[in-house]
């Protein structure tokens, strides 16, 4: 029996970024060194930088992997009015969320630390942005008020799904409305 | 002429406070050494680490040192009705903010790489959190979901703070009646 098992390139990739997201999410980001993730796999070390640079290269794209998952996931009904669309879309987020709570909460609290990750967030959060906004206001650029208030309405769902995460005390629905009702608080224009 | 000059420690701990500020806004966290705040300081590196244990609790002092001045500063008038109360602090928060610009943007991004800098932040949001909290629902620990408003709404200023020092094109007035309508809008309850 051959120690390494042969297998296509795409399909190495695949079962490394799997392996990846299931052990980035049980262990912390220091636990891990790229010679145990190439022992987890049974492949050899050279092998995995054959494929990543680096741990944080690993990470990443692990995280960009989660990150088209979780997007394909929120893809809004164009078919759907504004408000129900936007609904939609938080309870699909709020539900992946719940189903990987831990992986969420440490996510958000390592982000920064690593730049390939914030980039990732950062890219997350900008395409995000830009589909609330062209919803909102599909004729050209967003007046400056609005692109700050979603920008900034993206953070407080961050902060609003940390808190919620620590207490557990607001059901799910509680917490889509609470989002809900802070996003038109901010884009409802100044009297 | 002696090189060191004999200083009450308060004195001293006080100018190391004032120097800490003014090179840590001015320069990258990592680009700093004790051996060369204790130059800049015109001390010894033995003297400098009397008084500080490490760069990191240096710079947390800095911060905590930074923090007490911010929070004098946005004492609310409690002579003042709730809505006029929050005005005024988030008036006299964001001109600090905006005389501090370089620092609160690098503060913002280094926060969460350094534990003792991301334990004073907390405190800090604790801190504002409790202060709005307790000008909202004064008699007892706030319902859950305005716990969660309130908490989120302080991530939602600092995202709405890094996007308008990042693009500078909403007047301060005008970024102020935005947090004010998104903290109406959080905490309206459900209809």
């Amino acid at each position: 029996m051959p120690a390494y098992t042969r297998l296509d390139v795409d399909e190495r990739r695949r079962r490394l970024l799997d392996l990846g997201a299931q052990l980035f999410t049980t262990h912390a980001y220091d636990e891990l060194s790229m010679a145990g993730i190439a022992r987890a796999a049974g492949i050899s070390k050279g092998l995995l930088y054959h494929y990543f640079p680096s741990k944080q290269a690993f990470f990443a794209a692990t995280l960009r992997d989660a990150a088209g998952e979780l997007e394909r996931l929120v893809q809004p009904d164009p078919l759907l009015p504004p408000a129900e669309r936007l609904a939609a879309s938080l309870d699909a987020y709020l539900g992946w969320v719940e189903e990987n709570a831990g992986a969420y909460a440490r996510l958000m609290r390592s982000v920064p630390a690593i730049p390939d990750v914030r980039e990732v967030v950062d890219r997350v959060r900008d395409a995000t942005a830009r589909t609330i906004l062209d919803g909102l206001h599909p004729e050209g650029p967003p007046p400056p008020g609005l692109r700050t208030a979603v920008r900034a309405w993206l953070w407080f769902a961050d902060g609003a799904i940390l808190d919620w995460l620590e207490h557990r005390d607001l059901a799910r629905d509680e917490l889509r409305d609470l989002l809900m009702r802070a996003l038109w608080g901010a884009i409802t224009p100044a009297p």
